[in-house]
């Protein structure tokens, strides 16, 4: 059906939208007039064998060639094309699964059927941002039941790559949102790796925090392993930590939450399904899940952690995991630094068991690893957090922590910054509210996480009495614009401490 | 806190992105470091006194300069800008009307405050498209009550222009859901003008349908009329028939339309809101309101036109208006012609009382201007239809339909297309469905209505009997080329006509 005498060709347009599948093509280009395309349209991309389905924005000027296809870099990587090759492009099919969207939109409940399909064509990159906004909607406000999140769950893994470890016994922790300098996992790993569990914890970058635990794990040792590399690891140290960007552990997922995020709503059965589905895919059996709670945290009363809890049990169990949920304290940012290697160096002085290593940073991680060593067998209930403490202090853990770092591509020492910035408390009192939220915005202004030795050192903590020209926190920047950048920012918040005077 | 040596400078970048908002900026300009702009970041543009909120895409490569910002054609068109003036860029406000968004989803209702901001937001461009697509999701299967409808369409209302005749009563007509050749408008403004009735008609112009009431009307008379030209023409003549594209009566309703349209969701609250908005704005005091229905129509059951009509009549009338809503047969096309000079074609022809002039659209348009006769009080109940008729076959309406069109700049011929093509019937039998919405594609792609003289001539009806070989329809098209191709489309349907074969 292409009456057009000349075809086109694929044009990267080096234009990042943030995997939204977006090609470009002239308003005056033989295609767009035959085809009836308009800007929006759906259209399928099809280069050889392999074809995406994309937003189409019309080009009015000379940006490209009549006869090219622009991809944005998204849609550039899932055709994986080359610049020059032919391409042809028709108006996409209907979306035949978002019928069950717009029937749960409705009132009526999702089939495990619909579920798979909405997940395929999702994974597929078939959703436009639209119709996943739309999903998301669908299933925000406590509209999944039970039985839904679970048919998500499963049809997330469904979709993605899974591993397989060869070991009836698989660990893994996660921790629900994110709490500055919660770096518990560069302590938890070694831990229950040197007790001879097996824990390949794949980690993520920071999307919207000044770190991940891959960030900061990076300032250590290399975390870019690919599967058999990983593998390796693992089978000789019984753990490690890497960024999971390698493996595609649930796409489906991936694409949900770049939607998910900008938009704000709290989905438990969504969070349910990508925490557990990721779990699943990574081949993990036992699981300890962290639940921070606080007033700027993202779960903000017990009870909603609670629902949460009860939620992740009861679909984790119905999965097959063995599952056990913490719920921690989410009032202020734990350690002292925040930002990859500040909070690489916070992690240092706990496994080291320095004296002046922060004892925050080092409960939560014995919490959680002890919660694991019960978990998996290697202690009796309730006697795992004395022996995570015993690996901590002997210095087993260090030891164990060293040997993954080798055995990842070799230790190193996190940086330190050239410039820093003292700020100092305006009035004298007693510290009752700290603001996690824009503590991390500041850490991300001074640089972090791009900058791996930029971010914030805390000096107080709740609950802390301060006299004028005290230290609160210091900047830490790589460079002098960067500092300012962040000093002027910084300046322009009046509370990022709550500070009560005294009477 | 501009702390880049170098400041952006405006590009137009001709990106057509369907009025979405979008800058382009290079990965590598100062700002996006400094600022942390991420790919999709909401970023506000200042430009002078003017700014907008738009969706950040990040490029990669030198399709834009360092120092530019790059523009979509909807953002370059709302900051109104030139090439190479300086502008400012920084992280959008946080968008506060939102959260009652999220509490809608949760549950709660909006209240009246809750949703003037809202639609106070969309109008100035400050809700991303997923944000739309959340909010329209949040109000679809019947989230929406009375009170938050009538709340929706005053506060439409209060951000667009709005227009005030100096008259007791001004009548207007709509069509809810279109239905391929229904061009009553083109009839009814003309019947009941000559009664003495004011009918300021604004139209719309075709957007997925192949030709709107002002492409119609454009086939016989200018269309594009700014205010002044149209009250010139209503005061002379009591009526008019332009494109309401030049005043922008409801455009909070324009932005959401967009996003609604292609998630195909049905809400009732969004639709009286937009209808009666507009008729509000429009300053009509008297509104009749048509509702096809039928299998391939836009409101495909009795029950559910019932529905729609009983919440257009209490919003209407609790906004002041009188209101009467007619449900009519949505079963098949009206007339014989689709696309804009076919249908004008049908309208000249029954205006002018022609012998073969299509009895169905004569009969639609004489019921929907007796309506308005009688709650325009030109006629007593039950004897508009009756006025309408005498006034029709007297030649009263044609004698003010020319005037119309030469008050509005001259009337002129509808165009005849160079190119047909007759598709008949593959066996004899009983014509029993007609598939109205790809009939209107088949009439797309043969170039309606970009190009005015094309479309589809029907020749057969519902319940029509066929023998093998006869005419169902004709294509019509004004280049080679497109005929082809609608062809090609014509050829590759089974069942646009439904034909039962006698036993």
């Amino acid at each position: 059906m292409n009456l057009n005498p000349d075809a086109l060709v694929l044009r990267r347009l080096g234009i990042d939208t943030y995997q939204e599948l977006v090609a470009y093509l002239r308003s005056d280009s033989p295609i767009c007039r035959s085809e009836g395309f308009e800007a929006q349209s759906r259209i399928q991309v099809c280069c050889g064998s392999r074809h995406i389905i994309a937003t189409l924005n019309v080009v009015h000027e000379s940006l490209i060639g009549r006869h090219q296809l622009g991809l944005s870099e998204a849609a550039w990587h899932a055709l994986g094309g080359e610049d020059g090759v032919p391409v042809k492009v028709k108006h996409a099919p209907p979306l035949q699964s978002f019928s069950a969207v717009r029937g749960k939109i409705y009132g009526r409940p999702f089939t495990s059927d619909a579920v798979e399909a909405i997940v395929h064509d999702i994974a597929g990159g078939h959703y436009s941002d639209i119709e996943m906004a739309a999903l998301i909607t669908a299933c925000s406000g406590n509209r999944m039941d039970v039985a839904e999140t679970i048919a998500l769950t499963r049809s997330m893994v469904g979709v993605g790559q899974r591993l397989y470890w060869e070991r009836d016994i698989v660990v893994d922790k996660h921790c629900v949102g994110g709490l500055p300098g919660n770096r518990t996992t560069l302590i938890v790993v070694p831990i229950v790796a040197a007790c001879g569990l097996t824990i390949p914890k794949t980690s993520s970058r920071a999307i919207t925090s000044p770190a991940g635990s891959a960030d900061t794990m990076e300032t250590l040792a290399p975390v870019g392993l690919d599967l058999p590399a990983m593998r390796r690891v693992v089978d000789q140290e019984g753990g490690c930590i890497v960024w999971g960007g390698a493996v595609s552990l649930s796409p489906a997922d991936d694409m949900l939450i770049r939607v998910e995020r900008p938009l704000g709503l709290d989905s438990d059965g969504l969070l349910v399904a990508s925490v557990l589905s990721k779990k699943i895919a990574a081949g993990s059996t036992h699981v300890v899940i962290d639940i921070p709670v606080g007033r700027t945290a993202k779960v903000r009363s017990p009870a909603a952690a609670a629902a949460l809890a009860g939620r992740l049990i009861e679909v984790g169990t119905a999965l097959g995991l063995a599952i056990d949920v913490v719920q921690s304290d989410g009032s202020q940012p734990v350690g002292r630094g925040i930002g990859p290697a500040l909070e690489a160096w916070d992690v240092l002085a706990v496994l080291r068991n320095e004296a002046g290593a922060p004892d925050d940073l080092r409960q939560r991680a014995v919490t959680l690893a002890g919660r694991l060593l019960e978990l998996g067998g290697k202690a009796l209930p309730g006697q795992g957090v004395a022996l995570a403490m015993e690996v901590l202090a002997s210095g087993a853990a260090w030891h164990k922590m060293q040997a993954l770092c080798a055995a990842q591509g070799g230790m190193r020492e996190p940086g330190r910054a050239a410039h820093t910035h003292v700020i100092t408390a305006q009035h004298a009192g007693k510290v009752v509210a700290v603001d996690n939220r824009r503590l991390a915005r500041l850490a991300k202004l001074a640089g972090a996480p791009k900058a791996s030795a930029a971010g914030l050192l805390l000096h107080v903590a709740l609950g802390t009495t301060v006299e004028v020209g005290q230290p609160l926190y210091t900047l830490h920047a790589e460079s002098p614009g960067e500092l300012a950048y962040a000093l002027s920012y910084a300046h322009a918040q009046e509370d990022l401490y709550t500070i009560e005077e005294h009477p």
